[in-house]
């Protein structure tokens, strides 16, 4: 057993001569760019510090008391009791694809609510994983009535409702009050995108009775993108548990990752998979942060400074998409004007101001601007260079001469 | 259309009290742990300094930019040509599942190497994606033979040979040397799991033939976990983009990822998923230390500095568990002697030392300690304490006296 007669191993080959060259690159010196765009946002400079502070082992007993920490604060921030509630060792899109991977068995029904690209991508997930995908359609920027939400339910008779509380590409925001309700009186889970009002938008997750929900971290928590929010209700934990076949997803299996993070009676933690330690880091400040601002504080400011952009906007002539009672504090999206390029636009910002705004995505493409005004660059002075650059941009077309 | 009778969105809720309150949660002070056990090892002070560079946006052009100097870099480190050289947007294990989820079709036949833990590993997700898997076994701390592999492929005919180039639970080094060849003259692909070889040890990609690579960056690149490198040559794409199905799992579809980050002709790069930027950041800084070393010197440097701590291990009567040819000098599993209590000794060197050593995974827990000197660690002031720890935790269990 075990002979390498022809082989060579490490111990013969370490003085082998590496063939290709090292390349020169130069030192990393990214620009200095504020983050007004659907996100990343600008991170909160404690968030940078902390990711600098010592790595520790993810086996280690202070990082175990340390997702503990991250447990509690995530419960507090999306107003949930949920057990468990975690970060992600991924992007928001990990997270949402973990809600889709572990709750939706091949054949389960799966009814989501397209206003937007997002509806779309959750969409793709849950097909991707063996659902029966019925899809609800109201035109980008608007939401669902409860109304339709309950013919559709009536109609389809889901297993799972997938709803965008914060649709990214389109700026609404989707009332899920009394949703989660309606939900379980017909047997479905509902599912929650946050990943676009985590913390700048009230989230009653248990209030609503949300049964799975992620999010983004890069948008109002204001950290950088690498873990991401997920939190499942026990009825959806009890769903997971029960399922017979293994989930088709090894890295996004919650149910090795609870045994992990979660730990079962007796407090036995099973290792999974190596934690991004430095982002729980970052993660674990950032919503510190927030809990030290207070939920009802944040929730208000991202209001005030929204309201105040608004004000500004419509000074100028420019037109929000969405209208107001359904409009997100933290992104909004800005009509092109007609006559406007809007990419000539989004390079002045950026080229002549380091600023970064989005363009529109899917069938919005070419006719908004998306800005966030998310966590910790949810302020009047970037309220007032953002309407001071649009000035500039869009003289520069001649637009208001 | 969009009305929301009997509902409340945003608007209407903002003002609403959180019900859960705000947890008071102290300020985050990780202890300073010297971690020389499988992994994560210490992040080099460099690797720190860029996570705190200032984000930009992952369509950012200078976002762009930089994607391109990983890929060099990462091309460099695995001497490999591979177009497709990308971090993946999660831990090790994610960039181990891409593998997978992209080159295993339903049917497929799976060869896998099991030597250890992460073959085991490494069945389970192929068999999650509809591979048929068959392994070949030799004992934990072995390596397989040139005759062994090619006798089975022979037998087997798979699509697909997976082996561990570095086994992390045992410390051993599979050569591969031919393997490539050996695999593609039956119609097969070679995929290798490089996480605890990666720029530690010699990895010549292309000289071996290997069609996909996955990698850590927390153990000798010495980045904080949270990207994982990926490679695939021209004949695993080839397999991917003639897929008809979806692949299975949409965050680690590598044919969306790579109109993401590797572009098509004409260069035209379609949104994916938000890239973990400060992680990106943190391996392009890792990769250019490894450059500026030069990978002989790194190579000679991990060995040099293995033969030390193997020399300090004999002289206290510990014996490492592989057979010194195919030892990897990353990572070394040291047999327990009897009577001693494993557990006791990495509970002295965490709680008097802050120093983190592994115990064993698997069929080898209770049997071996697992000592990595990786990266930035890999220098003989960490060889000189550990053999000092060593001694005291041991006497202190009655060893040597």
């Amino acid at each position: 057993m075990g002979s390498t007669e022809g082989l060579t191993g490490p111990l013969a080959d370490y003085e082998c001569t590496a063939i290709t060259t090292a390349p020169q690159i130069g030192q990393l010196n990214p620009p200095h760019r504020l983050l007004c765009g659907p996100g990343p946002g600008n991170a909160h400079p404690r968030v940078h510090a902390a990711m600098s502070l010592p790595e520790i082992g993810h086996l280690d007993p202070a990082f175990i008391s340390m997702m503990e920490d991250i447990k509690r604060l995530l419960r507090y921030t999306w107003q949930t009791n949920n057990e468990f509630t975690i970060p992600v060792s991924g992007t928001g899109s990990a997270a949402m694809e973990a809600c889709m991977a572990n709750l939706v068995e091949p054949g389960d029904k799966v009814l989501i609510g397209v206003n937007g690209y997002f509806g779309l991508r959750l969409s793709d997930m849950a097909s991707r994983y063996g659902g029966v995908v019925v899809q609800i359609k109201v035109p980008w920027g608007q939401v669902f009535s409860f109304e339709q939400i309950k013919a559709a339910i009536e109609e389809h008779k889901p297993t799972i409702v997938g709803l965008i509380h914060a649709e990214t590409s389109t700026g609404a925001a989707q009332p899920l009050e009394g949703v989660g309700q309606l939900c379980h009186d017909h047997g479905a889970l509902l599912v929650a995108d946050c990943v676009t009002s985590i913390s700048g938008v009230p989230c009653h997750l248990d209030k609503w009775g949300v049964d799975a929900a992620y999010a983004g971290t890069q948008k109002c928590l204001s950290c950088p993108p690498g873990v991401s929010p997920l939190t499942f209700s026990k009825r959806a934990m009890d769903k997971l548990m029960a399922r017979e076949d293994k989930v088709k997803n090894w890295y996004l299996d919650m149910k090795m990752v609870a045994s992990y993070l979660v730990g079962g009676k007796g407090a036995t933690r099973s290792y999974h998979h190596t934690a991004p330690i430095s982002m729980c880091y970052a993660i674990r400040e950032a919503l510190t942060i927030v809990a030290e601002e207070g939920l009802e504080t944040r929730w208000a400011r991202h209001r005030e400074v929204a309201e105040a952009f608004w004000a500004g906007l419509a000074e100028i002539g420019l037109e929000p998409l969405v209208a107001k009672e359904h409009r997100l504090p933290s992104l909004t999206t800005v009509k092109v004007p007609e006559g406007i390029d809007p990419k000539v636009v989004t390079k002045v910002f950026l080229d002549k101001y380091q600023i970064e705004i989005g363009n529109g995505l899917g069938e919005l493409a070419g006719k908004v601007w998306r800005i966030g005004l998310m966590g910790f660059n949810s302020r009047m002075d970037n309220v007032a260079v953002l309407l001071a650059c649009f000035k500039d941009a869009l003289a520069q077309q001649g637009y208001g001469a």
